[in-house]
């Protein structure tokens, strides 16, 4: 008997694919801390769609096309610290949480790090977004440059859904493209690693102390001990504070280890500065010669407001080849601040929210998610 | 930098190593449903060593050496009803349990199956051992033929223990010896479902409704599937009894399911029989064409009262050729039994417990582990 004849037999019923899927996500790594009251080291798979969700090809292939010009548009708004700082200035006056990562990067520009042109910095960016109907559009819905989560858990879900359409009877494995999220990810922190080129030296990712998502952040530490044999130590803010320090060539040391790349998997929220001891942890990274992913430069560039004033007409130009801009342009969704509504467009745009909720969303200016009113 | 010159630094601290192998073995599926009142799908990794126990190699060998002898003296034992019968009539006038496998077995000879020589038995078999002090004897302590469970879970501790030893400097990963026990398993199973030849059908895993070693025997599931596209049916005694019945030619189906392997991963203890129905289920996969891993005589040649008997001087000799009765003899630790306390040695073997109970085990006659009293 061959297998494919025997493949017949297994087209299953969602129970069954369900059981299915929760036992191979359990034995892949595809989790999540249980949290609650249960012990630290109970896990439950991530949520997951059994299958995959059909997509059109032509708009994935765009997205996926149109990242490495995002990622130069990041790069480029960050080293424009004016741009920044006009952009941002009227919402760090009521936001305190830009106003010292707009300080930060101040003190950076300031400091003798930005005219060291062997500066390492990193983007792991995360570009979201909706398919709008009915016009079909793909249109951004935000651009994360910090913290980055679900590359690595994405990466297995991917595997999942190739190993749960190779079962299902009429659907073929070749649907599923491939995610090297998780891979590439570990490439560029690897990369970034061997740049910095410290002897001894260990990669610190930037964590909360209780984090549900530990399992996302750990494929990265896992693969970039089994692939480059290079060490991840986590630490939160408030460590890095207490236990922190440069050394006279300005080398970050964090405990026993010296740093060299600083992976942020917190730090995008205010919530993740109680104190000034959690901000003390973010200057002691930023002003170091520790690769970091993200400089505070780049945690500015995908902040809201940012993103809205790159929407308006001829902003994407000052940063871009024009080709380049047009492509980019093609996935903005409206973006409108609300910080002037003696703005005659502002005013517009609320009349329209108040007689037309249903089309819009109002998202709070910082990274992290879960905030948005529909 | 070399990766060698950078696992200097990985010199890990008894609890980072903790941490780091409570993360490998989440990854890797080295779990066990958390049970209690968490969700059913939360797990959390399996008890575990963090790094391998040094053992003396001698015994390991020849431990290695002496199983296919022991799996060819449970076969040969498992063909003797007449020894069965009166090695375990005794405990059957005391025992239900044993009584109904006495029985179950003796109809199963009776019936046309025995005559049958294409009938396909699968033996899983873990001989379970201690190190012997002073003596350095590796000691037999029990033979489990039906259910015996870790294999998967064994197998994944060795690769944590490679893994582990790899990293932790001055330890190379030689020393720790390769575990195929899931593998083999996987081909035992997959062998018997293609001598069986049946279009279509399926490895019938008989478990208990609430399992917490969930994933120990789900392993051997996906590898099944994995590796020989061969499926894999979970189902309790009671299911079976509900949902089974024999075809024409004497073939188990099972709901929507045509049996080819029925693998007992439950029905070793008396508490999986909590009615006749259990009984029933248990009579119609041994009366069917499907192999069974194990059949009832496999599993009463694995009881303590048949081990007991076999290390009775000349006994093994009438299943075993002498040189193979001679190396199995070697691990044969002492197996008193109680039923006859008017027997002289029986009393001074009682006699001498009560004065050294530090050297004697009660163990109960049937399987599964947790019942001793030291």
């Amino acid at each position: 008997m061959a297998g494919e004849e025997k493949a017949v037999e297994s087209v299953r019923s969602a129970e069954e694919l369900a059981q299915d899927s929760i036992a191979w996500a359990t034995q892949h790594g595809l989790v999540m801390r249980l949290g609650g009251d249960s012990p630290q080291a109970a896990v439950i798979h991530a949520p997951m769609t059994l299958l995959p969700t059909p997509f059109p090809k032509e708009p994935f292939v765009q997205a996926v096309e149109v990242m490495p010009i995002l990622n130069r548009l990041v790069d480029a708004v960050s080293r424009d610290s004016a741009f920044l700082k006009s952009v941002l200035s009227s919402a760090a006056q009521y936001d305190d949480f830009t106003a010292n990562l707009l300080e930060l990067n101040d003190a950076t520009m300031a400091s003798s790090r930005q005219t060291d042109s062997s500066e390492v910095v990193v983007g792991v960016h995360r570009s979201d977004y909706m398919l709008d109907e009915p016009s079909g559009k793909l249109l951004q819905v935000e651009l994360n440059t910090i913290a980055s989560s679900f590359g690595s858990l994405g990466s297995i879900v991917s595997q999942l859904h190739a190993h749960n359409t190779a079962q299902q009877a009429g659907m073929g494995p070749d649907g599923v493209p491939a995610n090297a999220a998780l891979a590439e990810c570990v490439i560029a922190l690897a990369t970034a690693y061997n740049a910095v080129d410290l002897e001894h030296s260990v990669v610190l990712m930037v964590v909360e102390s209780d984090e549900q998502n530990y399992y996302d952040q750990q494929w990265i530490a896992s693969q970039l001990w089994d692939v480059y044999s290079i060490r991840t130590v986590r630490k939160t803010l408030a460590d890095i504070a207490s236990e922190g320090n440069l050394d006279d060539s300005g080398n970050l040391r964090c405990g026993d280890h010296c740093v060299a790349v600083a992976y942020f998997r917190s730090g995008y929220s205010p919530d993740h500065y109680p104190t000034s001891r959690q901000w003390d942890g973010r200057r002691l990274i930023e002003s170091s010669t520790a690769a970091k992913c993200p400089t505070v430069a780049y945690h500015l560039a995908g902040t809201k407001k940012v993103q809205q004033q790159l929407a308006r007409p001829g902003v994407l130009e000052q940063f871009l080849e024009e080709e380049d801009a047009f492509h980019v342009r093609k996935f903005f969704a409206g973006l409108w601040g609300l910080e002037d509504l003696s703005d005659p467009e502002t005013q517009r745009t609320v009349q329209e929210a108040i007689s037309h909720p249903e089309k819009f969303v109002l998202k709070p200016q910082r990274e992290g998610g879960g905030n948005n009113l529909y």
